[in-house]
């Protein structure tokens, strides 16, 4: 297992080029928050706009709209339930977020179908929270499209079937290669298992052990997936991101709220680019 | 009457062990907030949420969820009408804060009913605001539980049935050991009755005189309540720190805001917490 | 004609008594915001809650609810249709604002008719805005309690009869004592006229020629009556912090936003209490 | 082909008249945010406003009156639906923005209809966004007012019919001449074309390629065309300023949020305002 170090943050976060515009960072939707879990999806959203993806669209339930744009108007909304909108949008992105919020009910179960239907291999589909706890508990055929599962220890246990005690990396690694995936499994000290590698993620703090943290990765990881070339590095660079920022907001603050590691996403992001 | 110092805060603010995950620092449950006083729960919510509890839900009226995640989208969300939800989110909490904006009419009574029937010696129950009056004008019955009870002077008459110019240290601790129950007496020098002991606080500052200073600080004690182990020390502590924040706070501002001393409370923390 | 000067803020702006509670700063309800204007009564709220009055109560369309809680958990909120609950709220306050985007359509004007029906020579109200338009097309008789009226200049010519070019300190005396009133003159040199004297604000600056500042200031003048004893140095007071924090505002700003003043208010009333 | 420099910001941004009211700086109406891109015309909505506009009401959605407030209590709100309100508005205005988020479905159509058929000679009408691709689509005439357009390469091809690949200096010209408009046309270099000049923007960085962006220059163009009497240099220093202030914050940010310039306007004004 490789550890991963502050190289991979110059290594993805490239200057960007005069000449972009803002499709040239990405379409991304994110897929959540149903009526109680509003907060995730807007966390989510949050961290893809302050990431720097280029067109941030956010499919969940219409009691969240006026939530979402009061804190983030740079999001576009979408009612999740409204199928042609869901399909046109989810087939217009380059990089899926589901799960954030997102529950494990029957409207829940069905969003998650079609969208598993509907990606093809010219997208990414990141796959967060009461998704994964879905296709465990479902046994949903995850498709055969370029792939991120983001589980916390217990959801990688009903997703792979090893009991937490039982997390090795060997054993990982059998199930991350079954499941064709790229995994960050998320613990005091995150892990990825990428299709060529695996690595730990040496930061992360005590103070981010709070609702909401998860959500925001995910939102980092589509983000940065949107824009990146390489999707490894990706990868690799949202989840060291989002621990080195919560490091440097836990020298003064007992506990870190999600919401402000995102704040601090676009300083960080350009005290690491690469020139 | 013991007089409370600085010391309070290191013997309960303990550094985090970096083995641990949101579920360590415990799940908190607030109920209240109606139609009216929705930004009662709010700023409870909100104190929960900084002060570093793992996962904090707010049971509140429906018209609500937009504010609440607008301001604060770490919160989950739940109609407190609906009685499976209510039922299933106070039965899983390890704390639960009701009262702050909850109102006196009959729909807070019943909610009031329910969560008082539902809760176990394994939970601690802040009782807060509305619902100490809700208490003392039907003369409900507290449940032998871990209970904890924040009134202001008017409050304490009429749950205690001593009136303000009576409540001397005597008398009070005669109520409060009849009600089994740490009482935060809430007024410009607060006492707190635990089972022990007896506590002034010191500090406290004419600026806090404001609406809302009540709930930011039910929602604190909730939220060290759901994280330090012990639970006089978190009350202690959670008192101490709300008025020390109002008391820096108000060295430069004529009139303290309750939110301002909430966004406070994590580099207060920090600055406080042991080694 | 006095021009007011600094000495007007801690003439007014008292160190709290350590002993005091918010009853002790008083009660405020703030009756405005129709479906179009919710941001004038939202505005005006937080200019009396960070002025310092003690509880705060916003009477306004529905829709509003929301957007209120958003920006000001602080405030209480109540649905200005309600009849009994407007009539309980009015009853029991100590200062009433009306007018701040009340409108000027027959539902505001039974809204207005209502409250000068209720209130009574203990209460201190305000009109502004919409409301005065409606005084004077409608010839209502303004009640005899303490009054404040805060028109700009064509108001002050719709309810005094005085062309905006005739507004001179000897015609605007006529119609101020005729009227029983306080009348802040608003314009780039407001003129406050007291039951005693007439005084000219020297400060102001054209980057407050921008929508809401009337608003703010309504806002402002109840929180200051509600807890300063003396009603015209707390008129005076009002319109001086305004202005003067504006100034300071515009000193790099081109415009100033009303919103902006109100945050400014503790800061600058602490650094000009008296001792 | 002039190169604009700073010195397009003192020309057109004078110091305000001491005697000056928010009338003098004009009123302002925005039309666009339908329920899916509610942020847009907020985000437009909130330029105007922090430019210094003096009345700025937002014709939008009504689902998205919450948000707008919540973010922006500054602006009035009214219900694009509501024929009778929106002429009276669109009458009473000096300047018209129809565009951001409007989308381009039939009641967008039928807005944008009743908008072009409204407008005088006296007004000036800002066309952005979707107000562009449903202009060159359904072959729309423009109203002979003072007109300006602000497309991006795409809705220029669209409007112009010139591919992108084919937008040349020549060819540009040749279409603005024929439709009688202030051309603002976006690209990472953006390009003016006026009545009697052409002018490139010789600002703007990478880290503006996100979503708002041109939302946020259509409001700042309203904004400085409601205050300011030289509507070419308002439409110059608009577009000079809005990359002005984004490469300020992009040399420590990766990427810039549209919110973000709009709240830097005040002080970057002042700091450029003629003396």
């Amino acid at each position: 297992m490789q550890t991963l170090t502050a190289e991979i943050l110059p290594q993805t976060i490239r200057q960007r080029p005069a000449d972009s515009y803002k499709g040239t960072y990405g379409r991304i939707v994110l897929i959540g928050g149903n009526q109680n879990f509003g907060g995730a999806i807007i966390m989510a959203s949050a961290a893809a706009v302050y990431a720097g993806a280029g067109l941030v669209t956010t499919l969940t339930d219409p009691s969240n709209q006026g939530s979402l744009h009061a804190r983030l108007p740079e999001a576009m909304f979408a009612d999740y339930h409204d199928d042609a909108l869901l399909t046109s949008l989810v087939t217009g992105a380059d990089v899926i977020v589901i799960g954030p919020g997102l529950g494990t009910d029957a409207p829940a179960l069905a969003t998650l179908k079609r969208v598993l239907a509907l990606v093809t291999p010219q997208q990414t589909l990141v796959v967060d929270g009461s998704a994964i706890t879905l296709v465990a508990e479902h046994r949903l055929t995850l498709p055969a499209v370029p792939l991120v599962l983001t589980p916390h220890q217990m959801e990688w246990q009903r997703i792979s079937g090893i009991r937490i005690a039982d997390q090795t990396e060997a054993a990982n690694r059998q199930a991350v290669d079954r499941l064709h995936a790229t995994v960050v499994l998320k613990s005091h000290r995150t892990e990825i298992y990428t299709a060529t590698g695996t690595y730990e993620n040496p930061l992360g703090t005590p103070a981010q052990a709070t609702g909401g943290m998860g959500d925001t990765l995910a939102g980092m990881v589509g983000g940065f997936l949107a824009q990146f070339s390489d999707p490894t590095h990706a990868v690799l660079a949202a989840v060291y991101s989002h621990s080195a920022i919560a490091e440097e907001l836990a020298q003064t603050q007992y506990v870190v709220l999600p919401h402000q590691i995102t704040e601090q996403l676009p300083a960080f992001m350009k005290a690491h680019e690469a020139h």
